[in-house]
């Protein structure tokens, strides 16, 4: 069974044409492929989501787009910051972030890099095995610590798998044994996968949770925080629920599972920040049929899925595209990067409608590219640079 | 069903217990995860391919592993290259390359691109569409071209695909229209795929290239090269034929189809020269279970698939893994990067077996990584920096 995406691109869901234009304008004389950023769009996507879920301290998960201009604009806005390394951990403080506004929230680190960090300040670290808490008390003694626990990510369009998080049970033995080993056992904390389309999971994850922060209260440990992670949608092809909805069950979910003895909250959005904020520009390559009789085109841009568009992996992520040609005739095709590997197909099973004139030299917008793009782009496939950046200036 | 990769790790496939010593003497005070590339062992693939197909020029496919001290050793050797982009082709002239010595075999390229490698000297073109030729015409006036064939890449442990090649009846028009443009149509190319396990498969690809010789022969168009790709295996953990057979069954196939009146023979090898030359030295980060009850531990390594294991997509290329752990038992583990990405997993569905105490801090030597690692890995990837390579010295 398979999917067309239709051409009729609605520009009503992601920028008006004004600031289209802008970008098109911007954009004319570089040379493709790149990204283009609008901080502006970053900056709204902030102050809506405070708006709406005031109550909740938003720590911008950093792998999902660290161009040191959105970093220092959150900086400048009070945002806090989820950081998966050292390295990034680096960054941010070279850019001037404090270390009692960021988490370390990868559960897989090496005991010298807890070191390292707990040195530069940090005193929050996720964890989701024995082992780890371990490393953590002896190399970050004291710290905060938040679990994480297991979902199942069903619903997600990139779900994350059993990689990460342990069994409630298991759990709630961690949390024990941090206490017992010196660490303040601070909260727990969740993912119900990136690009999460249903609310309801978050339903069945804070219920756990409620459960945990009970059962451990029984045996004294008092936890305080509830970390919500990430999920929240950006603006791909598959519409979601508005990101109101999302916040306004989320809030009930809270209120229902918590009352008025709600912990601290966190959130650690990256790609619904993000992901809008960007548009990417590449140029169709060559327009081909693999023989008289193929009922499709193929479309070779100049990127592809080892060039930023990782995502295209399995089709999980549909990316909105538009071809800046008058055309009222379309047709499907294949879409497929640039690379003389075979992997580097973006859209096979699910095809694209394009102008039926598609043709050699055409530029391509590639929306909501804002988040895992450019730092997934690969140093020297085949050949080719990585994915350039800019920010949109007038 | 899951299969499980067993530990008793066989040195003789590999190297010699005294080779093993100068890679972890090399390797030893250096910071995980790095590439350590033996340029002997390269040059040894490279003759030993000499040897086995006399009668063959060698096109090195350059994407392989690009690192400039292999290609230098491989320029020096008298070794041709096969180009995947102007990139490439701007670092081969920089490192001495002759124009003459190389072929542009990327199908999907840039107009401008071509006049790029033409204004350079390039004259030997891969192509396999309609407007692909027009392009060359057009941009690299009288060159000669080669046109890729359509294979089903059946056999291959990272097989090709329908985005390169064309059907055989497509490739007769394309070369008629070829030599009308004032192109030379000069050969017929295909790709069994990567690390092909079926020798089989290059006997029907040959057997398809007589019947286009005879064909267009019939129009008056001659044709004068055969390029039989690459599709040579490197040594992974599920094993192969000897490279012998291989080049024993080529000739065969190609004594039975041309007799005395072959053509030029020309071959790409990437994988088959460079893949075994390579040894990955990665550190173990965290062992940990996900539930007391659970078979399996986790093992997470500080590479993943985004810092140069690309190949471990879908588990397709098995690489052979090495604990320097004296260790009688063992326990089957999944096996899994640093990162906060659910995709970061090498090898889930497969387990491998690994010393029952494998513990933090542990090297681990992945072999058979000297191609399609490096230059595949990401810029940034969780802050990550690129995989590093170091070329073994004494």
């Amino acid at each position: 069974m398979e999917d067309a995406i239709k051409y009729a691109f609605d520009f009503e869901r992601h920028m008006t044409p004004e600031k289209f234009e802008r970008f098109k304008a911007f954009a004319a004389d570089k040379e493709t492929p790149f990204v283009v950023i609008d901080l502006e769009r970053i900056a709204e996507k902030y102050d809506e989501l405070h708006r709406l879920l005031p109550y909740a301290k938003v720590y911008y998960a950093v792998k999902a787009n660290p161009h040191d201009e959105i970093l220092k604009m959150l900086i400048d806005r009070g945002c806090r910051f989820d950081i998966a390394s050292v390295f990034e951990l680096d960054q941010m403080l070279r850019l001037g972030a404090k270390p009692d506004d960021m988490s370390y929230g990868n559960t897989i680190k090496k005991a010298r890099h807890i070191a390292y960090a707990y040195d530069r300040g940090i005193r929050l670290f996720a964890t989701d095995s024995e082992e780890d808490v371990c490393k953590i008390a002896e190399n970050a003694p004291g710290a905060s610590v938040f679990f994480r626990i297991l979902t199942d990510g069903s619903g997600a369009d990139w779900p994350l798998s059993r990689k990460f998080g342990a069994h409630p049970d298991t759990i709630y033995r961690l949390v024990l044994q941090a206490a017992e080993l010196g660490l303040d056992p601070y909260g727990i904390s969740f993912h119900v996968g990136s690009q999460q389309r249903d609310i309801g999971q978050w339903d069945h994850a804070i219920a756990t949770c409620r459960y945990l922060f009970d059962s451990l209260a029984e045996e004294g440990v008092h936890l305080r925080m509830l970390n919500l992670g990430g999920g929240f949608p950006a603006n791909y092809v598959s519409p979601t629920q508005d990101i109101e909805l999302y916040c306004q069950e989320i809030t009930r979910f809270l209120e229902d599972d918590f009352g008025d003895h709600a912990p601290e909250i966190l959130i650690e959005p990256g790609r619904s920040l993000v992901g809008d904020s960007g548009v990417l520009v590449s140029e169709v390559v060559l327009v081909s049929k693999k023989s008289e009789f193929n009922q499709y085109s193929w479309v070779y841009l100049d990127v592809g899925k080892f060039s930023g568009l990782i995502e295209t992996i399995d089709e999980s992520i549909k990316y909105p595209i538009f071809v800046d040609r008058e055309s009222d005739a379309v047709k499907q095709v294949i879409l497929a990067g640039p690379t003389c590997d075979s992997m580097d197909i973006l859209y096979e099973d699910t095809k694209y409608e394009m102008p039926a004139d598609i043709t050699e030299g055409d530029r391509v917008y590639i929306f909501t590219t804002g988040a895992y793009t450019t730092s997934y782009s690969s140093v020297n496939f085949n050949g080719f640079p990585p994915l350039k950046a800019y920010i949109l200036r007038e």
